[in-house]
């Protein structure tokens, strides 16, 4: 890239101070900018990096006090004010950085192995040691990296990718424009076993994964096929890496699961639930649609829609926050409970021994 | 399939309530089920959906009250009699549903890599890009899947299926009738470094790992090989997805861990031993047989034989109930405290007074 | 192996107490050691394994006492004393133990598929079905399991190994005598979205992975590529299994990162930092030097160099332990605090009345 703050900031639609004659040739983080380099100020927390930054220009929010700005205003310098800078500097990345797309492989390999009965739609991408088993339909466009196993009778939308050494046993169905990251598990069986005997009788996991348009499942997650019926992951659904879904499993649409989470059978999520990382989600849960669960919460039975909720016992956030405080002083109570009682029985053997005295 | 309700019943030993000659096409869960198909109430907690259901037929306890079946019962529906519905339900699955045997692969696919004094038994499949070093010994109608990597000198018994991309490094022993998931990695190094002059100097890794029979490992679960002696998984424990054991984990049999579970290096699990998800197990910490281990539950040292606990820190598992009930309540404790702490001293202070006034 | 106790003690500088030309053919822990076997004692608490351990020499610590030793003395058992027993037996590991070089592929295996404008060093080894794609360095003497994916662009320094199924997206940089365990994925996306209408725009992870020499990272792990910029494993770091390194996170030197810990995005983390197993480190944390984090802890912000802190939430370790020996007392605490106003309410009474009584 090499364009000038005046065409970057036409592109986010903000306004220059400074020069807008100044070349942009990179994209950085605040902290590694170098000379030539565009970076955003997008956390006050990151304010004071504007004294050291090497940056040519840096997008700032238009409440961005101009003090701040003149302070590290210089001739080398430009600033450009925007509504949001994280955004704006998203657009300029989408725009300008090379992204993933620039490697995708492209053609058939020759040793990628294609069952029978597999339809290949238009301009699909099978890098070497790919491996099709018999009955799948492949969308237009579709990216299948190195060492990805795809099982019997799977369906993969358009323009979807799918990263190396990922498994979707079979059955599998993705829609559109997905990520599957590398290492990730889709189909997987579910985790279901029946006492008998003092052993553990396998059930059966015959159902399927149905995969939305536009789903990103992150790197070596599992997503476990249904016993019966359909493991499900709505439209627009962001999962993280790590993160385990069980059997039968039913998540809505535009949700975001940060990475080792764990949602355990049958557990139904809403649309639009934000869940933290590391959270443990119990077999046959319900979370309402707009919840959000806090990072490394235990969610055992219910979650209202729209409630922001933590903890392990799960509680109102704010609750939470209060109750961690409180724990901290766990020591110092015992204490201060024993304080008291030993000081009300002097006061009651007090006022016991007043009594006699006046009797 | 297409049986009717009076040989499904014959099957599972149960009496039909309604029409025998109904017919059956498809299994279902009693949400999804459509005419047609057959299901089960297992759970109390499905109840309502009787009403809403469009199965042909329901499995049911022998102890399901007449009312309920009569007023969902209609011509089109009949009710099958059992003492276990859903272990009912599963017979009817095992031999009726399409199971993943019908997906395996079958012979020595071409593309395959056998490395040298391989004993493969009979009918033994190698899909894709299979790898398999020297000096393994394959057993009789075992399934391996494309992407696998079988190192030097492994031994795997009859009936084994192992999934793809999974990986054993050398010298992993895994029983008969085994399933080892997707992702899964078997015999990895153990952690286990020295301080050194500031760095980390690695201790060898150059033991093994021993998988008894029956034996199931989840996807992208992970099994390091001991650094002296073995790792050893007992006959009939069903492990699940994105499992750590660590180096030298001793795990007896019929044992089931749930997934995300870690256990650190030289653990002892007896056997019929139940972990549930998210537990975190101390090196050298040891579990009795028959105990139960409660979701995310961090053990440090010993559970007794036959003891259910959970909680962190461990405990009786209705102690945790309670706790965690306390829990709730400490920032109201905080403030309680401290008010009973001015209310004594202000009748510490009173008493003063009056036995001043006394005197 | 087939040497003289004296031998053994000769390599490790210790001094022998019994009969040096005992022969040693084998190594083992101190439960499973036979005849012939060299273990050691590392730890106090299998002292009682010394009566029932078959082996053939111990490698005790010099301040050992020698009644111990005299106790399980015996003809056919010699001790040898060292100052760090544990030490001393890896050093006759690493001597005399197969270790896992014996079974490296060797070569380039015909079934590799390399791209184009790759700089292959010299002794490389590529085993099966590995792929490596356009514009690669790969180091001499660099080990590459079959399965393995390396991205395009990628530099991986001399001496390092990779083992199978593993994944390299494009643009990683690992550097000299560096392992990557099985299905170990490096340079997946980072998990970034900007909420925009009711769904998630995709932030485009254009950055890079760089690794130092000497690094270890674990089976089934995965570190995420940056924003913008280079997420960092520095030099002589050790990452367990199923660890989640999120992006644009920087880690020191020295590290250790135990099984199933998770840093999400920019966390930064010192040199010669120990973070235990299953620990959460919030989104911009900062660890210091030397810091160590207890196992099962959540980091939300900053820890001090130096520390040793533990907990949810985090505290000082030895308050954490405190902490925790007084959540098992909370249900009998909600009692004590419940009688306590009950006595202090019937002394208040109590005091009124005699107050009346004086007026």
């Amino acid at each position: 890239m090499d364009i000038s703050v005046g065409e970057i900031a036409a592109l986010v639609g903000g306004s220059v101070t400074g020069e807008p004659a100044l070349r942009i040739t990179g994209l950085s983080g605040v902290k590694e900018a170098q000379a030539g380099d565009l970076t955003f100020l997008g956390n006050r927390k990151y304010l004071a990096y504007l004294e050291t930054t090497g940056a040519s220009a840096v997008l700032v929010s238009t409440d961005f006090e101009s003090a701040a700005t003149g302070a590290s205003a210089r001739k080398e310098r430009a600033f450009i004010r925007v509504k949001n800078p994280y955004l704006a500097f998203v657009q300029v990345v989408q725009r300008y950085a090379k992204g993933p797309e620039a490697y995708h492989p492209s053609g058939i390999h020759p040793t990628a192995v294609v069952g029978r009965n597999v339809k290949l739609g238009r301009d699909v991408a099978l890098d070497a040691h790919v491996r099709i088993a018999d009955g799948c339909v492949i969308g237009d466009h579709v990216v299948i990296y190195a060492g990805v196993y795809i099982g019997h009778e799977c369906r993969i939308g358009d323009h979807t990718v799918i990263y190396p050494n990922a498994t979707l046993r079979e059955g599998v169905t993705v829609g559109a424009r997905c990520i599957i990251h590398a290492g990730a598990v889709l189909g997987s069986d579910g985790f279901g076993f029946i006492p008998m005997n003092g052993a553990w009788l396998k059930i059966p996991q015959a159902g399927a994964v149905v995969i939305g348009d536009d789903v990103e499942i992150g790197a070596n997650s599992a997503v476990d096929r249904a016993t019966i019926g359909s493991t499900a992951v709505g439209r627009g659904t962001k999962i993280d890496n790590l993160v385990q879904i069980g059997h039968n499993v039913e998540i809505g649409e535009d949700c975001v699961i940060s990475g080792m989470t764990g949602l355990a059978g049958s557990v139904t999520v809403g649309n639009h639930v934000a869940i933290g990382a590391q959270v443990g989600v119990a077999d046959h849960a319900r979370i309402g649609d707009g919840a959000m669960i806090g990072a490394r919460s235990g969610v055992i039975s219910k979650v209202e829609p729209g409630r922001v909720v933590s903890g392990h016992p799960l509680m109102d956030h704010k609750q939470e926050l209060r109750m961690l405080a409180g724990m901290r002083h766990l020591p110092q109570w015992s204490r201060r409970i024993r304080d008291l009682e030993q000081r009300i029985l002097a006061l009651e053997e007090e006022l016991r021994g007043k009594s006699e005295d006046h009797s």
